[in-house]
């Protein structure tokens, strides 16, 4: 019954996501925008019961309100109330995207909520690299953009130091819209050295992100891998044999009791 | 015989697909379409002939014709026929770029075999990973889509909130098109947080496969790893314990002979 | 104090920076550009006087003014005094922005500080290897570009060879601005090639720092490696050996006893 | 008095390819044109000069004529004289920048070498892995371009197959250009598949190189750490102490012969 329940309110969140989607899209028939609005209704008024209902039946309702899911669970009903006095304030039921994040609690794939807690352990670990990495991103893009700035001048598009830093953000992250392009040969050649130098450093959180990965995953001994045991350097008393496994009480080579003192308890 | 029959075949399926793909190209002579028509047709003709003779020969034309190849070669085919029926259909022809996907099978490079199974394999083991990461990306894509499409609005291009979210991955993904691309300082702010932040997360199945691809690499049992050792699945005569090492004679949890027969010998 | 005194330094620069950049935007009112103005000079006012009063206090003072830091503080303050000279030199009051790596000194962010270590030392081991690898990008954007030029031509936007080195350059780094792109057939091949190639190659600086980096997380002998243990450069005092174990206590090669005053204790 | 003579032909190379470069370029005055066509020519005839004397020389002037660096030093002289006959062949004088691979050899700087060797002998390693995940990546871009094709048609700039191919690899390699872009809701949906998982793919090489390269760099005991030397496993008769250095004759434990056979011998 429950996870019925739970399966049905992750389609309404889907269906609800899709819904304020397409109520931005223009073109479509008078009548579509007013099936989507009445759809939007009913969704919303649900997920308000689901959230008073789940108020009352929880032990300490306080603990729900102010937990993420509380806030989430708030910020995707009152918008479209909210429409009523703020016009357009009913896009930001997008925070309903948020609520997917429950696909995880509700379906229980414990393997993906490893994977998922593997991930965001690695990123957690390398934040501070990252956030120093980030840092100095930021430094070269403001004397970077400036250099830019003064060289290409307004005519290119390098309109001021803020336009120029976030042309140079554009350029070192490699998404390079091209909105925005040098046209000097003196700039072109500073925007190379930007790109090539940016490529080089570029590369650091990958480096980063990788290698703490790598060190996560061979952690631990991994419980899904067959050919994986815990050995120890303990030799055998008898025959010198080592590597046995942990929780080995013989030895593998000539059968001697490993701990004979727990024999003797 | 066999051998030069199959690189005929190869050579013939490269020849198609250029033919299917010139033939969208305008600007050719009347003459060259002509011919490209013709040329399709016949080898359109052999391919029919060689699907037939392949069920026919086959033990088992069952097991072919729903196979992989087999749907594939049917698909490669039938267009062609199609084609009478519905314009345009013969474009479809370009499935038989998969059929490609032979020269493996053909060229028998078990080398290269080898090389396309550890890499399939290193990208299924992370597909876990790689789909919550997937999971992650869509959301934050949906939910930044929605910000940009309110801050700024239809004409900078964000005409709607699906468009939003499509340049949200153009952006995270760091492809940068620049048909669409912020105006307003705003905009231009907070695609710079989505580019650096996006940047650093996208780095993401980056260290996974290659996390996952050097533990693959390194697949047989790391002599120098003191924690890893052979273990098979057999068990225990005496106790049902499994996961022996590969040399063990006598079980690490009871002390039986692992081998009995080999004392009797 | 004197952390109270940094804090404000900190943001005193911050605040520059940010007025730097604010003044090079159109579009304010009259008033602003006053206060930017205004705001400027106090700064740079307080910052003359910082300079002034760390060279008294300083022991030797000509350490701190050659110094890294005592060359951006000069740097920092002198273009406004230069603007009254030369017009647009306060544009290169950006070089403030440098002074923002204070930020490490000043919170005293020791983690911080070490990650930023590690990463320029992976940075500084990668450099040789980094160096060759540009050096090919550039030969290989010099060969490209000039195969281009002569290929696409100047229609294409392909106006001389140096511009179409850059454009090489825009491609191999995957930023792709598209200000400038490939029209012909044969120019959208070999730019396909270039593309295709780049990508297989342009992997190798993030490998290159990804694997320098993973060596320099595990700088620390890794205790789980049965190949790796604490060694020491002492020698015997019989044979001459070293790199003995750390907890050695005999010689590995003769016998003999490492440590005879242990014994005589 | 050799290496001073290679110093000034590595000057010469740079300078000739700038030269060339520069000559590509419009809006000089025609005296500058003229002093680049001169100097064009005196280094030409110094080059000739010097491949003349290398052939007379040397003491098998085949070996020299058919190597790498003879045949590059024959192409980057005759395009000048080429140009005699042929216009425009001059052009081909920037296959002059591969001599500038020389700067390796006459430098000799074996360090650079070593890391350029340890980079193409990975990159050679990998090539493997690599061709397999080009084909794949081809064989994709030739699918999903006819898609993109049927989808988008001609208005969107995917004029032919063999034009949305190239855009294909243009948005997979995520150089992404935008001078072709999709217009169409389903042009982009199926764009932005093919970035999320051509993203997800494409980090394939990266990983390959990473893990090839960190395998050649930990490859063997690398002789520049002090802390690493090679152990083994085997226990000393006396005390069981293990992880003997391999050449290790007395245990460091106790100071027992490990090999008393060969004292017998």
């Amino acid at each position: 019954m429950g996870k019925l329940f739970d399966v049905i309110l992750l389609i309404l969140i889907v269906v609800s996501v899709i819904f304020v989607m397409l109520e931005s899209v223009k073109g479509f028939s008078e009548n579509t925008y007013k099936w989507l609005y009445y759809g939007e209704w009913i969704i919303t008024i649900f997920f308000s019961l689901e959230y008073i209902a789940r108020i009352i039946t929880v032990k300490k309702p306080s603990t729900y309100i102010f937990s993420f899911y509380g806030i989430i669970d708030l910020l995707s009903t009152i918008p479209l109330y909210l429409s009523f006095i703020f016009v357009g304030s009913n896009a930001l039921l997008a925070v309903r995207a948020l609520r997917l994040l429950r696909v995880f609690r509700i379906l229980k794939i414990t393997r993906y909520i490893g994977e998922a807690n593997k991930l965001s352990k690695a990123l957690k670990d390398s934040r501070a690299k990252i956030l120093v990495f980030l840092f100095f991103v930021l430094i070269s893009s403001i004397i970077a953009g400036t250099i830019m700035y003064l060289i290409e001048g307004e005519e290119s598009g390098f309109v001021s130091i803020p336009v120029s830093v976030y042309w140079c953000i554009v350029t070192l992250t490699t998404v390079g819209f091209g909105d925005i392009a040098p046209v000097t040969p003196q700039g072109q050649f500073i925007a190379a050295i930007i790109m090539i130098l940016g490529y080089g450093i570029i590369a650091v959180p990958t480096g980063i992100v990788s290698a703490e990965y790598a060190k996560k995953m061979n952690g631990k001994p991994n419980q899904d891998d067959p050919d994986y045991v815990h050995v120890n350097t303990q030799a055998c008393r008898n025959c010198g044999a080592s590597k046995h496994r942990d929780d080995a009480e013989f030895c593998h080579k000539c059968g001697t009791h490993l701990h004979p003192e727990d024999i003797l308890e």
